[in-house]
């Protein structure tokens, strides 16, 4: 009998983990489940989409469930929502959303990529028609009709973190006054405190009015004539109330998990499902991947939540492979991310100095502003790199990198040093290229390493005078 | 008393080395010997300022003769020629070209620091006026003061290297139409060629007329109302007449190191100074780096000539601190190189393909096409990857690199990965930060790795069918 592979899903890890599990086994039968209308899309571009940059809205699906049929063999069914999993009798129960019933599919390999789900206040009036959060295709398209068909002039944004950068430059870029809450001083919490300043003052710079420690309270709303919930009109915080024309809450995401813990498959401290190095849960039979599972930190070793279309893709691979019968691997990941907000290229790569010093590195920082080209040729920018040591093993933890231009690409310089284990050392010994319109003599990463050295030499120098 | 170190050179190996054992031992007196009038400068920005990118002349010099002394306490004796080392003696007997004595000077440590001299053709007419090289800063501002007073409207390049491609594209951007005379069939030996038909796409797209497999046999000059030597008007080759106001040789560098085989200093078979990871010559008291001396290629472990700016920097300090007293490694470089050829980027690091085969690896090659950025970003363009792998041991040997954008420094990811020995499944696995202005959710390089991939997997396929 053929293989009858079950996926939960059909945002991103879903469709790459069926359509690989099709190709590793040509003969499995590979269904796809999907509550939505839509499946395979790039929501890190829905932004991009939103601000006018990318034109065309059909650019952000990769595959329709059609051609994930025709191009992959894959079987998408969209409006169906998997109710409940019985994996003992390799069973799931999906609800067909068209015809309201319910039918039961047989399986003998689920992999779950039930994804996440955007945080909310939960607070009086954050249910109006005009509080939108960026997490789904229809997300985005919604953003997209308010914002052609009421032209709002004032914006607020609940929320620092990295959806909340992209927005401020989105809304900013089309004439909107935008205002962000934060609740704590500094915006994009987990970045070092010198590369959040360098942020603040990118926004400040541009217009946005960053409020931070503060609460956002109630949203107060105006009886909207075709709808019952209204529009929201004013944003009550505990410093001052805020006008604002439409609200945008980017307060990070979280596991959808609820599916796998009703099923008794097991979750872990972060809330998201617990999978080993071959995405299998500890349930028989089900894999998981992407947002909705845990992923390994291979910098200190512990379950991470990591919800990162990088990771995610990877993970959902290798989902595919082993249910599909295949050996394949994801061992982990260190967490790289880059976001850019308005001239100011962000990224990170493995752990902050908190998290360091938390997995108990005895940890040391060093900080230096380098340049992405020869400093004296026209287009040089800024770029201050600062990095997470550990003293005992000199090795790299993780990296800030912050500048006008080749932030993200240094940054996976160092993302290949933090993950492959480097220590100082040996990546100021790193045989960079070099020409002068593309990198300086000696590239930041190099800098950063050299000048990191003296962390090491300040004691026998004291013991020398 | 004192130790004394005297430095032979004063190009960039040797105000660095000078620099850094003065850093190291600040008791030690320094004494650094150079012919020409200038010391420490960018030789690799010349072209730069040739076209006007960099507007002033003095931004190419790092230190003057009096800064090192002033800030790096270094004593800077330029207009001075080493004539002879006398190692036994510890001494060197320097002529001062402005009184034209020579005096002696004892030494506890020498450093040669007497880089490269541009290779030259040795057929009738090479000594014209209007034939140059692009080596020191003197030869740039005499190009310099050329172009601006005879205003050239022809030019002949001979030599399809980096400095060739580099020129060609001044020379363009100043409205000369550029020759280029180059041995074989496509330029920039060294590279895959793939690499090198882009190169030579991108020079016919910008109007350079590209000759290959042509031996330039002579230069036919007009005696010059002011000078005995006259200028060339006319170039003969094997491939016919060209026309020609100004020519450039760029034919590569060889190694400075007569003096240091007259010495009796062992020379390798590169014919540059051989050197260990301390940088010391098999001479006692006598080191060496940057162009004169050979380098360790990591990949294969064999000693290799790699006149390149980035390893004599790191090589200089070592040389400097290990002559100062101190203890410091330079473990060798892998060859990193990028170059801009109008609006391609190009880089390069490891072996080349038969580099690789000749090092007797078992070669295989991946070469994909992805892109720098989402695809469907505006300003995305075009990244090809060509993978040089080990096929028993899956390592990743080399890579070449071009495209439109953000090359170098992708390039620079994978130099990590060569110089690291990460095999193709390593490099699928590196986490990598992505944000669509800056990178697709799969970087070329994991593309490249993930492709590279069916290398291995062909055959346990045939023995499936």
């Amino acid at each position: 009998m053929k293989r009858r592979i079950v996926v939960i899903g059909g945002l991103a890890a879903g469709p790459s983990a069926a359509s690989k599990a099709k190709r590793v086994n040509p003969d499995a039968e590979v269904i796809l489940f999907e509550q939505g209308s839509n499946i395979s899309y790039g929501i890190c571009e829905i932004p991009y989409y939103l601000s006018g940059i990318v034109d065309d809205k059909q650019k952000l699906i990769a595959y329709t469930p059609g051609e994930l049929k025709e191009k992959r063999g894959v079987t998408v069914k969209i409006h169906h929502r998997v109710e409940k999993i019985l994996p003992t009798k390799r069973k799931v129960l999906v609800r067909d959303l068209e015809k309201n019933d319910v039918v039961e599919y047989l399986f003998d390999k689920a992999i779950l990529a039930t994804g996440s789900t955007s945080r909310r206040l939960s607070i009086p009036g954050e249910n109006s028609q005009n509080v939108f959060v960026v997490k789904s295709y229809d997300d985005g398209m919604k953003i997209k009709e308010f914002l052609d068909s009421v032209h709002p002039r004032k914006a607020v944004l609940v929320g620092g973190g990295y959806i909340g950068m992209e927005m401020a430059e989105v809304l900013t870029s089309l004439g909107i006054e935008t205002t962000i809450l934060h609740k704590s001083e500094l915006p994009m919490a987990g970045l070092e405190r010198e590369t959040r300043q360098a942020v603040a003052e990118q926004l400040t710079q541009h217009g946005v009015h960053f409020i931070p420690n503060v609460q956002t309270e109630r949203f107060i709303h105006e009886p909207h004539s075709s709808s019952r919930v209204g529009q929201v009109v004013r944003v009550l915080t505990s410093k001052g109330v805020f006008e604002s024309d439409i609200v945008i809450l980017s307060l990070g995401v979280e596991p959808n998990a609820e599916l796998a813990k009703d099923a008794g498959i097991s979750v872990g401290a972060t809330g998201a499902i617990r999978v080993d190095e071959m995405q299998r849960t500890r349930t028989d039979n089900i894999y998981a991947a992407g947002d909705c599972c845990e992923v390994k930190n291979l910098v200190n070793n512990r379950p991470m939540y990591m919800p990162l279309a990088t990771v995610a893709s990877k993970a959902a691979w290798v989902a595919g492979e082993n249910a599909a019968g295949g050996r394949a691997l994801f061992k982990g990941a260190i967490r790289a991310i880059a976001v850019k907000v308005f001239d100011l290229e962000v990224a990170q790569v493995g752990l902050s100095a908190d998290e360091a010093r938390e997995s108990r590195f005895d940890v040391a920082t060093e900080l230096i502003h380098g340049h992405s080209r020869v400093a004296y040729m026209p287009g040089s920018k800024d770029v201050t790199v600062k990095f997470i040591l550990d003293k005992k093993s000199k090795r790299l933890l993780g990296a800030n990198l912050f500048g006008g231009e080749g932030v993200t690409l240094r940054a996976n310089i160092l993302a290949v040093a933090v993950q492959h284990k480097l220590t100082v050392d040996e990546i100021s010994q790193l045989d960079l290229a070099y020409a002068p319109p593309f990198s300086p003599l000696w590239d930041p990463v190099l800098v950063a390493a050299n000048v990191s050295k003296r962390i090491w030499k300040a004691t026998p120098r004291r013991e020398k005078s």
